[in-house]
């Protein structure tokens, strides 16, 4: 038999079993035995067909495949957001493939060159490094280039194209809420940490620093910049000696980490002395003792939405689509600030 | 101009650049502005080419593209090792495309055969779960049938056959070690926690057992399941209330991360009434407070040995490489553990 030129019914055929049976390995249902499943991809194999194939020849008009580019997978938060991401196209029967581009716009670029040569139906951006630096549109053309081919969708960032969707965490809002609550219980010496310039970050620096600002708190070395490493937090902290501070509001959960480990390390109570707010409510944040409190950014039912829109989006249904959604955030309260019960307690 | 019909130079010329400069564009070189990547990559795009395209069209015969495949990548030691292998990949000029399977036979078939339509080089296997049940070959034959195809490596597990590369974690020696080190600091009520029926969860057990054993110590009731999730490990161990621990070693350091918010909870003194190792060295380790002291089985070297052979082997040097490499653990003391010279003090 020649390869490449028969159909499910010979498949079936030659491995003794039904046509369903081939269907069902052939799209990854668990209800067939390993012995079955073996029999049944021997032929496919011997055959020269994949399942891909496969597909194609039963009408299929696209590979049903999202390709969606991360700076680093070693980050908590971003391998989270991924896994959720992956975790739903399954449910639509799409699969996923991940490459990881670095921060530079060469990485952006070469990796979202790479995906699209991989025949995918749509590319999934996570994070905000990939709305550029807001200013220079040669810092995002990759995009609205990668956007000509298929529908791209932007987790956390905007940038304004054709064919591009994005999701937004109202960042600047969150920040100034929390700066305003802890301004609320008296505290006036609270610090901001980040490690980014990023889109978001330049966001949460907004809200604190109009949260600052509008109480009258001077903001003259409250913003830092620390390297995005527990113990070097730590040593950073404890390398401010002498500067008073009463909270501490960390652009990410690592860095929320290393704050906790400065005020173990300096005995300073937790939180009657130091609030500690966290950002991105990762696993970091519970796996911590004592656990931060962390700002969510609702990662799990933005990724969910993602795609549904671009599910949506292959069905043809791209006119009823918004090309940006903003999306609160909200604080998940631990055992780092005070609860709104204490704080009543405190009055 | 005709598509796929122009090259280098006409590129070059298109675009008002020296052809070095479209070569450094396609090679994803920081060393090019953004203005003039930009001008480059439109008329990549135009003429309809991309850096595949024009690898291929250099001579080159791969994609330079290795298949990675992981059960789940929110899993925080997984996705360090994905992050370990792609900065290895890079450096040699690799691309990486990842995908994520799920821990059922049918997810590690269909995700194989997905990686394998998307032109790869080599496929890696991160994680024990693809080495089957270690009994039922049929288990383990899409490995060896992806085999016939390319280089296949396994981290962390072994399989047999033809093209394919195993590293295995010297687990069963490792966890008897510490078993024996902690019977050997007067510890006799040991538990062995862990949430897996992997070949490496195995192994780990068997390496338990046989030191409680060659103690003298009944095993009964010592090695159990919990699942993978912080508080259900912390409220598993409250409900054993009455069962006397005096040392808990985990097959992962969430779990660990449970048991030190077990022993916090109930005021148990760590070290001293209660020692805790966790396994895989991670990130999660040094997020807790105490810090874990966990075993590490050196990943990073791992990832970083395992990229040298896919060189290797894709260079066409496969008569040189060992199928199977095994590598030591060792202990990361920090905190929750007591040290040699605490130890020596204790007597």
């Amino acid at each position: 038999m020649q390869k490449n030129t028969c159909n499910i019914y010979d498949v079936a055929k030659m491995a003794g079993v039904s046509t369903a049976t081939v269907s069902r390995v052939l799209n990854g249902s668990d209800k067939v035995s390993p012995r079955t499943r073996d029999k049944v991809m021997d032929v496919v194999t011997k055959v020269g067909f994949t399942p891909n194939a496969f597909a194609k020849g039963l009408g299929m008009n696209t590979m049903h495949t999202v390709g969606i580019l991360v700076p680093t997978i070693s980050d908590t938060y971003m391998a989270s957001a991924v896994a959720y991401l992956e975790k739903e196209l399954v449910t639509y029967g799409y699969d996923c493939i991940l490459s990881c581009s670095g921060f530079e716009l060469a990485g952006k670029q070469t990796k979202t060159e790479l995906l699209l040569s991989k025949h995918i139906d749509s590319l999934i951006y996570v994070g905000s490094t990939y709305a550029g630096n807001g200013k220079d549109i040669h810092t995002t053309n990759y995009i609205r280039r990668a956007a000509k081919q298929v529908p791209v969708f932007i987790i956390n960032g905007n940038v304004a194209g054709e064919n591009i969707y994005a999701s937004v965490f109202e960042d600047e809002a969150a920040v100034y809420e929390m700066t305003g609550r802890l301004i609320g219980r008296g505290r006036k010496h609270i610090l901001f940490l980040t490690d980014s310039h990023s889109y978001s970050s330049n966001n949460k620096k907004k809200g604190f620093r109009k949260a600052l600002k509008e109480a009258g708190i001077d903001e003259k070395d409250k913003v830092l910049y620390v390297e995005n490493d527990v113990y070097a937090v730590k040593e950073f902290l404890l390398s401010l000696e002498g500067k008073k501070i009463d909270a501490i509001i960390a652009a990410n959960d690592d860095i929320a980490i290393g704050a906790v480990k400065y005020a173990l390390h300096r005995g300073i109570r937790i939180p009657e002395d130091l609030e500690i707010i966290g950002y991105n409510n990762s696993y970091l944040a519970v796996s911590s003792s004592p656990e931060i409190s962390s700002i969510d950014n609702h990662t799990a039912e933005i990724c969910k939405d993602t795609v549904e829109r671009i599910i949506r989006i292959l069905s043809g249904e791209e006119n009823t689509l918004k090309h940006k959604i903003s999306v609160p955030c909200s604080l998940v309260e631990r055992e780092t600030t005070l609860r709104e019960s204490e704080e009543s307690a405190k009055l």
